[in-house]
């Protein structure tokens, strides 16, 4: 039997992992032009929304401290801006899809090697200082609030049905 | 400094409270008729998303054995039946506000009195020969699953605005 903490770690893993997935199903199911409608009238369009999970999920190498950064330009058009705000070149749709893989491919296999000690060490916003004051801002946290966000907005996705045209 | 699995447990409630909170954030925005809102077009409206989570969380309390169910009626018209199939008498929109913060309170409460043992115990719907094989089978991944499904409906009924009408 594995410890305790491990098993803790474990479940968190199974719960982000499965919230993926529950959007790389729906990802295969739309097809690009699919990904410019809109979740609900007047709101974000799957576009969007893959862009912007992309973009936090990217963010969260360097916040977790796990690595460099993938596609940092990505913040600026899916995070800093609301949907259609951006003026610059935009990413294809396939740019994105490719970009979305690879970010939680590498997050992913990232977070599997951390340790459980390693899941509540300091995530790189706080400082040492403040970490001994805040022990509760951790990699952990941050990591179940991540997952709840990407699970937040895989629900407003779900409601765009696919059409039946072949991609 | 507590112990990793009880910081692991502590950070798992949070998540949890934050994802109610924000439910209970968009609660006092809309008034009753609001609830009658579909999500978008011809899905889910809040009145029944709300009658949904109040009956899977009340569910949790079986599940996760921690007490008595307070609202299992609610199970036919919320969970076995989709949205406006249900012909017998409904719960008003003050009904249903009543009974989530109930359930909610109740279950929380109990689940804050776990501790990082007990929430790696087996769930009610696995018996304890299989739980010796399979005990990833426990209160916790329930517990995350729940969370990340709750995070998923609120992110939907977020894209409903309040009106402006008094309640």
């Amino acid at each position: 039997m594995p410890s305790s903490d491990s098993q803790f770690a474990a479940a968190a893993l199974v719960s982000w992992k499965r919230v993926i997935s529950q959007i790389d199903k729906g990802l295969a199911g739309w097809s690009d032009a699919d990904l410019q409608s809109e979740v609900a009238p007047g709101r974000n369009r799957l576009y969007y929304l893959l862009g912007h999970l992309t973009a936090v999920h990217d963010h969260m190498l360097s916040l977790l401290r796990l690595g460099d950064r993938l596609y940092p330009a990505l913040d600026e058009q899916f995070i800093k801006q609301p949907d259609r705000a951006f003026t610059g070149a935009e990413p294809t749709a396939a740019d994105l899809r490719k970009a979305w893989t690879e970010v939680n491919a590498k997050l992913t296999a990232a977070l599997e090697r951390l340790s459980p000690e390693e899941f509540l060490e300091r995530h790189s916003a706080i400082s040492e200082e403040d970490f001994v004051k805040e022990p509760q801002r951790n990699r952990l946290t941050v990591f179940l609030g991540r997952t709840t966000h990407a699970a937040m907005h895989e629900g407003q996705m779900r409601l765009v049905k696919p059409t039946q045209s072949v991609r």
